[in-house]
C-alpha cells in the first residue's frame, strides 16, 4: 500500500485557510482519496488542551518562550499520534496550519531566532515535512478585518499589526526558498482562490513532489 | 536592597527533597530571611496545569519530546513570573527541583541529547542559575521504595529502574563539574541529612557563591 500525502494550508488570520480546506476536501473526495483533516495547534486530546491555553489563557502572562514550547509540544503529539499513523495507513492528511506557522508567528511575529526554530523543528519533526504547502497570502489588514467579522479575536489574533507584517515576511521568504510551498493570492475573490487551489491540487495529483 | 538568592534541592524520587525543604525553611527563618518556596514542574497557575498533565495524563501517550517541551514551558513561566520577581524584591527562593531535574530525567532518563538540553536551557533561562544546589544522592531502589511507601506512583515515577540509574548518573556528573552543586548522602538517617543541610546552608550564608 502506498503511503498517504501530507498537504498543509498556511496563512495569516482570515486568509481563508478553513475555507480552502473545504475546497481541498472536495478535490480529494472526487478522486476517491481517503483523508483526514487536522488543525494546529490541536488535533489530539492533549494538543487541543494546549490549543485552548495558547488561544485563551488569561490567568497569567505566557512568556514568548513558553508559547513557542507549547506549540511544538502540541505539534509533536499531533505528528506522532495522528499524522504519521494516518499516512502509514495510506490516508492523506490535510493540515490547517503546521510548522511554518510557528516559523511565521513565533519566529517572525515574536522575533525568536530562526536558529531556535530550526532546533525545535529538528527535535520534534526530524526530517518529516509536508509534501505540499498552499500558502494563502493576504495583507494582514484585510485578513484581520475578515477574522474580526467572523467573531471575537483570540490572544494571538489580538497582536499588533507589525506582528502580522513580520509573520507575513517569513511566509513570503519561505515561498522563495521552498518549491513545495506555493503562494496563492488570497486577496482574490473566493471563486478565484478556489480555482487556484483546484489547479494546484490537480497538478500535484499527477505528479506528487516526493514520497515519504 | 540586595537581591535574594535562589537555592535548589535536587534528587531522585524519594531522595528526601520535600523533607529537606522543611529543614532549609527552618534555617532561613532562624536568620530572619524572607523567602518563598517553589516546586517544579509547577509553581504558577499554568505551570501547575502542565505539572498535572506531566504526572497524570492518561488519554494519550506523551512523546519524549513533548514531555521535555512541557517541562521547559512550565519552567519559563515559573522563572519569569515568580522566581525572578521574588529575587528582585529581595526574597530568597527555595526550589524543590529545577533545571537539573530535566537534564537528569529527560537527558539521562529519556536519553535526549545534552545538546538539546543546553539549547532549551539557553532559550528559557539565558544565564539564570541557582546560587546553590543541594543534590540528595540516593540509590534509586531505595528512593523508589520510600516513594512507594508514600503512595501511588505517578507517570514518571513508574519508569523502569534503568531510567533512574541514568538520571542519577547525570546528577553525579553535575556534582563533579559544578562547584555550586553539593552532594549530600541521602541514604543516611534523616537526622544526619538534616545536619548536613544545616552545615552547608550556614557556610553559604557566610559566603554566598555569587550574586545575580
Ligand atoms: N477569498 C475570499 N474573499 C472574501 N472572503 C473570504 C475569502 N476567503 C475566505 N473568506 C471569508 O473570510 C473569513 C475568514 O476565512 P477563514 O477561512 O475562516 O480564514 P482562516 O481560517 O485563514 O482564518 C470567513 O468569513 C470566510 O468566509
Ligand atoms: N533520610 C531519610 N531516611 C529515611 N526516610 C526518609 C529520609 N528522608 C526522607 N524520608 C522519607 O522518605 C519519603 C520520601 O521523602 P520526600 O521528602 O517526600 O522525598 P522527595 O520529595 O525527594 O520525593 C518520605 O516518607 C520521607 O519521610
Ligand atoms: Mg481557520
Ligand atoms: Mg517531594
Amino acid at each position: 500500500m502506498n503511503k498517504g500525502q501530507f498537504i498543509v494550508i498556511e496563512g495569516l488570520e482570515g486568509a481563508g485557510k478553513s475555507t480552502a480546506l473545504e475546497t481541498l476536501k472536495e478535490c480529494l473526495t472526487k478522486q476517491g482519496i481517503d483523508f483526514i483533516a487536522t488543525r494546529e495547534p490541536g488535533g489530539t486530546p492533549l494538543a487541543e488542551q494546549l490549543r485552548d491555553i495558547l488561544k485563551h489563557y488569561q490567568d497569567e502572562a505566557i512568556t514568548a518562550q513558553s508559547e513557542l514550547l507549547l506549540m511544538y509540544a502540541a505539534r509533536s503529539q499531533l505528528v506522532e499520534n495522528v499524522i504519521k499513523p494516518a499516512l502509514n495507513q495510506g490516508k492523506w492528511v490535510l493540515g490547517d496550519r503546521h510548522d511554518l506557522s510557528s516559523r511565521a508567528y513565533q519566529g517572525g511575529g515574536r522575533q525568536i531566532s530562526m536558529d531556535t526554530l530550526n532546533q525545535l523543528r529538528d527535535l520534534t519533526l526530524g526530517n518529516f515535512r509536508p509534501a505540499l504547502t498552499l500558502y494563502l497570502d493576504i495583507d494582514p489588514v484585510k485578513g484581520l478585518a475578515r477574522a474580526k467579522a467572523r467573531g471575537q479575536l483570540d490572544r494571538i489574533e489580538q497582536q499588533q499589526l507589525d506582528f502580522f507584517k513580520r509573520a507575513r515576511a517569513v511566509y513570503l521568504d519561505e515561498v522563495t526558498r521552498n518549491p513545495q510551498c506555493i503562494k496563492i493570492d488570497a486577496g482574490q475573490s473566493l471563486d478565484d482562490v478556489q480555482q487556484s487551489i483546484r489547479k494546484i491540487v490537480t497538478n500535484f495529483l499527477h505528479k506528487p513532489s516526493y514520497d515519504y
